[in-house]
């Protein structure tokens, strides 16, 4: 941070931790250095544990947007920091922004109001928090050496350990849309994010989950604040979405304390759902954050594309497969991403996808509808989505969501 | 050279080249490209074939001064370029500066002409031949990526390659004193420089050579040129330094065809040494650049340290080991190294070893003789010496000087 140390040097080391790995007390020093680099939250003891929830990335991922209120409806106080979409993975707080006069350029202060009148808060990524990441994470990006596992790990828990947590679930994905494809390299990046929650003394558990196709039945920022907000109505939940929102919701009750065990857990996020106060928590969130509960209270009102677009199967046959990553680009294509930071996105383009992979379709039925902004780009979409779709006369099982639970006694 | 690629991508590479490797035909690229960012001698028609040798660096390691001469003597053109002294190491144009008024900053020019009437040169590193290795080595220095086998590789034979040669012999040593003191590693690293040579149409052996103790009877800058200065004059040459010496120019000779075998090769090596014309060509170079010969035909005229001090051995045994590395420090220690680039060297220090590892002593007869500055600086080179120095009462089977010769055939 003082320029003391080149630039070179520091490129060096990069590389040789790229090839050579960390072991956990080294990847717990570096954690330590970046979180140490800046600010550290501190919160007030009134109101229930303290926790948050940290996903990898993936393509159609709204979890963030329906776990952090049902969490907070649940008592679990969660001071959620995001970060903002790039490649083919879109952002929580882009999605969010589709809300109009939403701010998400919170302070502490803010944070600690918003805990303090709805028990939960959603903004950026702050300034403040391991500047030392910051500077690292851009040298990597220039010397290729950012899928490392003990960087990668370094990075996410510098930036959550100074959230001041309670308890952190962490859903690291897997598959054609994840960061790491490799279930293996997944798991191997769980065990050493928990390692290092535990030893700064955070209970810490992850949730392995599938993405190979897209979660969900939307991708693009309008479209997936509109399935998060059905979620919370209670109104027919994509059964693999609920699944792994539910699943960690659950475990950060447990973990943080909120809830005595699993069972008890799953009754409040179940009543939470069902009795309508998780969406009651996001209606004040985006009251308290200054936005417009209006296209909350009825999604219709959210940003809509112009030109639709439906997809229809040209026989009778079982979805087979959908590659999320592929998919995740799609939307760039249609002007919902970002190339490069800092980019302008066009929230209201997006695909919906209203049957899943496993089930079976008749000729002419509807599996994919573009949301474009004209018919041109709705047709280029069309051909990259026939031409990515894989279609089974045979029947093909549904892959679970959730395919493996990681805590430190593992 | 440019600027184009940042420094810390350039270390990011090495660091990625350190630990992974590089295939024969990536060193070779790397070789090319250091090469072909310099100048590239060629040489007149008329005249001897061209060669020359590279040594990984030794202690006691005056095998250049005598095989240059030596090689010119039987008809090999030698347009020697040699480096500077660091650490423990003493570099060959050092040797030769203690020769007063003898001129090494050589341009093509001088070679040219020296190659023309004495039919050898010897100068030091000139700034024009691959002027990226230089930067990269520099780089290399502050990342820790000096030790990688296809980066030395490069760094030596991008050099070497630039001379303009049509042979080239490699003393690569390996022991205690060695660069790389594994002699697994320092065969790999002969293998790999053999490998880019003969790619590049330049006939290229290796011998593999023992660097546990020091070579030849000698430490020290003065020291060194008078025991080459004996060698050449066929005085009761130490045996290990005269089997390198004439191992080296024999190959030499048959690889670039000044003699038509081995057996050849060996009768003129052995006739320049007996009859005189080896060390005839030594005379005539330092005529040719400059330098006072009188030192030569008499080396007692060499700078001498005013304080001699002879060590004894302490009871009858056989000398069993001295390792090479810390001698080669103790004549740092002494004055007579650099500890870091351009410091002032005092070429009259430096130690003698009258007798060899493997020989009975008697108890009292000197084993070693310190030439130091002053009284302090020999007592304490004493106490280092005692400290390392291995007797045994068994007898101790000299270690074979050569130990291995390489080729692109095996």
């Amino acid at each position: 941070m003082e320029g003391e140390v080149k630039e070179y040097q520091v490129a060096a080391l990069l590389m040789a931790i790229y090839f050579q790995g960390l072991d956990p007390a080294e990847t717990r020093t570096v954690t330590r250095i970046m979180m140490e680099s800046g600010e550290r939250w501190t919160w007030s003891d009134e109101g229930g544990p303290l926790g948050d929830k940290h996903s990898t990335g993936g393509v159609g991922d709204k979890v963030s947007l329906i776990l952090a209120p049902l969490c907070a409806a649940c008592g679990v106080r969660v001071p959620m920091v995001s970060g903002r979409g790039l490649g083919h993975t879109a952002g929580t707080l882009d999605k969010l922004e589709t809300i109009p006069g939403l701010r998400t350029d919170l302070e502490k202060d803010d944070y600690d109001r918003l805990l303090r009148e709805v028990g939960f808060a959603m903004g950026g990524q702050t300034e403040s928090f391991a500047p030392l990441d910051r500077e690292t994470y851009a040298l990597r990006d220039v010397t290729g050496t950012i899928e490392s596992i003990p960087l990668i790990t370094a990075s996410i828990m510098s930036k959550k350990l100074a959230e001041g947590l309670e308890g952190l679930v962490l859903d690291v994905k897997w598959g054609d849309g994840a960061f790491l494809r490799e279930r293996e390299r997944a798991r191997e990046l769980a065990r050493s994010m928990i390692e290092v929650g535990e030893s700064f003394g955070v209970p810490t558990e992850a949730l392995l989950t599938d993405m190979e196709s897209p979660l969900g039945r939307t991708v693009g920022h309008a479209l997936e604040l509109k399935e998060a907000v059905e979620v919370l109505k209670g109104r027919d939940p994509e059964p693999r979405l609920l699944e792994v929102t539910t699943a960690l919701a659950e475990r950060l009750l447990v973990l943080t304390g909120a809830a005595p065990d699993e069972k008890e857990a799953g009754r409040a996020v179940r009543e939470a759902l069902q009795g309508g106060t998780a969406f009651d928590k996001l209606v004040a969130m985006v009251r308290a954050q200054g936005g417009d509960p209006a296209p909350i209270e009825d999604p219709d009102l959210l940003a809509r594309a112009p030109c639709r677009l439906e997809i229809r199967a040209p026989q009778d046959a079982v979805l087979a497969g959908l590659p999320a990553r592929r998919v995740g680009r799609l939307l760039v294509e249609l002007g919902g991403g970002r190339r490069t930071k800092g980019e302008e996105i066009d929230r209201a383009v997006g695909l919906v996808f209203p049957r899943a992979v496993g089930d079976r379709l008749a000729a002419g039925e509807p599996w994919a509808v573009v949301h474009a902004r004209d018919r041109t780009g709705a047709e280029k979409a069309r051909g990259v989505l026939e031409s990515i779709v894989a279609w089974s006369n045979e029947p093909v099982p549904p892959r679970p969501a959730v395919t493996e639970r990681l805590s430190r006694m593992q």
